[in-house]
């Protein structure tokens, strides 16, 4: 699976060339001669001996696209004058803004946005400490807060690297379900000051998305803030992971005809989102699951195991099995890798059982090349943007916010969840639904609908059952 | 100074009334006649026996609000449906959005604002995190935080009950100096929690403005927060009062022909806001100034004073005065008053000397009754918004932080609050200057762009010498 030009590695060369017949064609030609995709193509200036011409065009990253501006340079007639990066350009200031809703345009509206009639509202509010929900922006806003320390495949890059992927994410919060979301980069990786800190600034929300923080500091931080805050929170890398992946099993198991509760599934990858999957999977009612890590399967006389794995073993693996990832997945009927790219063959594929579903989720480079998988797996999905199936996180965190949100919710359950999960499943309808279908677009508005509906239907029985909101 | 009825404590009542030729005539009487003042009248509905009405009134607050809809109510043939209060409705959800900058229109677009386009973003500023102000929301993003000790007149009401100032002071930093501001209320007023939380998410922020936050806590707070963060740090009920207070100050003396260096000036008042303004003062060339508290003047002999009224007496009072507030005043050019309610009566300020100044700044209600004091004083200022002359730190904040972002300043200096003070009083013309027109209106968009030209100015100047940004 050679990657082909994307638009996330996009350029704009800026250029001129000689007002002659060909000139465009010529550009064309070189760009796609050199693997890129041509996008756009804008002619800025004209003159009777030069022209102005803008040619965006897709790349494979940086290395491709100084091979595309070279086979530019040295176009006869051709002067490059200046190379954008369109990511980059989108990137100039930052993805948010934080807007006034209220108008101030003069002495009278002053006197209600700020003093003296805003001391009423806060008045009101330390009456009623619960009217904060309807006279603040704490109903709609969250905290998307990271640590830095697992960001994307990149690692521990810090907080303020991870800020694109925390603004991006606020973006995709507004743009899927108009929730306000901020985004929290913190200056520690210590658990303890990462809890106190997200207690001390709780007040002004009323949800928080937990985003690439390594694993197992992961767990604790979500573990003491859910002890410690009275409103939501939600580690998306598990999380959002496990939802997506089981709407995505759900639809597939139906297309091939088989029972969660009744299929062999082996997964690839114990840590944070391996670890949430499995439990959601658990919870479905999945029974015979087979869990890998780097050593091999989980089992419960494998010496070494923390905690977590320990708690691995002795919840799965009902046959006991032991080895390697390649031997447990001889015979089994579905793969869910979230681990480390290329750990398997097609060959290896080719030993599952039959009509076997293939997951393989690792970004960017899956366990197996999707192709390859595809040639035995009667289902195949990924991570990526530009393979069927794409199993993306965002079909499920803006829809399950805004649940939370619209139901006030004070915590997140099992059943919360499942709920979400099938309601994602459920989007896809039974005409839509056949092997490279198995999930809808992200773009499909009924995604975060419904989603959002079944998570506040859900919280709200929570809340029922615990006398909680 | 009876309060006149205020835009900030409007009611909207929702009326029937018979159709008959005088029946809104009737209405705007009858409030008129309770001391209401009728701002907007909206025929809602008609029919032949009833028409709907909305009528808008601005009140004196709720008690007076509630006697004119019960006038309202007594009059044959109304009947009162509904009765709303404006700025409660103009709170309902907040008044902030944060939105996103960048469209997310389909895959393309999704690549490039979040994955996989984003990581070499991210890549970019784990290599050079000094583009996080460019490729971030830090280069125009602050924080203003408070823990909700010492909110408006209201004092210590938590940090939820707080969030609608906070909002609103964001609201405002949108208005007057397109900055994105966000609202951070502290479920904590331990000050060591404090520095630590506000460290802690400072990576996403170009600067901090405390806000709200009591004596002596606010002064360690910025203290330490400057000495910890690269990031500008500004309590504005300190420095925005001192700013503009002087900046009024220096217009009032050109009125009448003073210099600040030789003038008698009176403080009532040694907390945050009152030490502020007197270190400004000095700092500025005042020599003779005076200081007062609730137990009379500061000076080096009076015993039991803390560190900070020690500095105070230390640095103030050459003529070794003593006793109470009103026997310093007599023969006093200037009074500046940051501390409680009607303390003085116009008597009072008639032995002060001639071409007396009067700062009044207790709010709601200041330290003497302006009308009185404008009987005896040349040139009368207050906090509030129905008098001339509001002090109003609307003129400071916003430009001071404009011209911090636009510099990158790391911190805050006496050079730089010293030069906001003098833009600030030059927006006013000598044209225009006159005892009711020593400070420039909020909404002259001359105020932020010469404060932000000359703080700008000032950080570069300070980063010059410091050899910082």
């Amino acid at each position: 699976m050679v990657s082909a030009p994307s638009v996330s590695s996009s350029i704009t060369v800026r250029l001129q060339v000689q007002a002659r017949p060909t000139a465009v064609s010529e550009l064309t030609t070189a760009i796609e001669h050199a693997g890129g995709i041509v996008t756009a193509l804008d002619v800025t200036t004209s003159g009777h001996e030069r022209i102005g011409v803008d040619m965006t065009c897709a790349t494979r990253g940086e290395e491709h696209a100084e091979q595309i501006v070279e086979a530019l340079r040295v176009l006869e007639g051709v002067v490059v004058e200046r190379v954008s990066d369109r990511t980059f350009l989108l990137h100039l200031g930052g993805k948010l803004s934080i807007e006034s809703k209220v108008p101030i345009r003069n002495r009278d509206d002053l006197s209600m946005v700020y003093t003296p009639g805003v001391a009423r509202v806060c008045e009101a509010i330390a009456a009623r400490p619960e009217d904060a929900r309807n006279l603040t922006i704490k109903r709609n806003t969250i905290a998307v807060v990271t640590d830095g320390s697992a960001v994307l495949g990149l690692g521990n890059i810090g907080p303020l690297a991870a800020l694109p992927v925390m603004e991006g994410k606020a973006a995709l919060f507004k743009r899927f379900a108009d929730i306000d979301a901020f985004p929290i980069a913190l200056d520690t990786t210590d658990v303890d000051e990462i809890v106190a800190t997200v207690c001390a600034i709780a007040p002004v929300f009323a949800g928080i998305n937990l985003e690439d923080i390594s694993a197992p500091r992961c767990f604790e931080v979500e573990q003491r803030l859910r002890e410690r805050l009275d409103i939501p929170v939600f580690h998306d890398d598990q999380h959002g992971t496990a939802i997506v992946a089981l709407a995505a099993l759900t639809n597939a198991l139906k297309v091939v005809g088989k029972e969660i509760g009744t299929v062999r599934i082996v997964m690839s990858g114990a840590g944070a989102a391996g670890t949430a999957v499995l439990k959601l999977l658990l919870a479905a009612g999945a029974r015979d699951v087979v869990v890998c890590d780097i050593e091999g399967v989980v089992h419960t006389d494998r010496p070494g195991l923390d905690a977590s794995l320990r708690w691995t073993a002795e919840n799965t693996n009902p046959r006991g099995a032991t080895g390697t990832l390649r031997e447990a997945l001889v015979g089994a009927e579905v793969f869910i890798g979230l681990s480390a790219p290329d750990l398997l063959t097609g060959d290896d594929i080719a030993t599952m059982g039959s009509d076997a579903i293939v997951f393989a989720m690792a970004n960017p480079r899956p366990e197996v090349d999707a192709d390859d998988a595809a040639q035995h797996a009667a289902i195949v999905g990924t991570g990526r943007s530009d393979f069927a199936n794409q199993i993306n996180n965002v079909l499920a965190f803006p829809g399950v916010f805004r649940g939370l949100l619209d139901a006030q919710s004070h915590q997140v359950s099992s059943r919360l969840l499942l709920a979400a999960a099938q309601a994602l499943a459920e989007v896809v309808t039974e005409d839509e639904l056949n092997p490279t279908y198995i999930i809808p677009s992200v773009f499909n508005p009924e995604v975060t609908t419904r989603v959002a509906a079944a998570v506040e239907a859900a919280a709200r029985a929570d809340q029922g059952e615990t006398g909680a909101g």
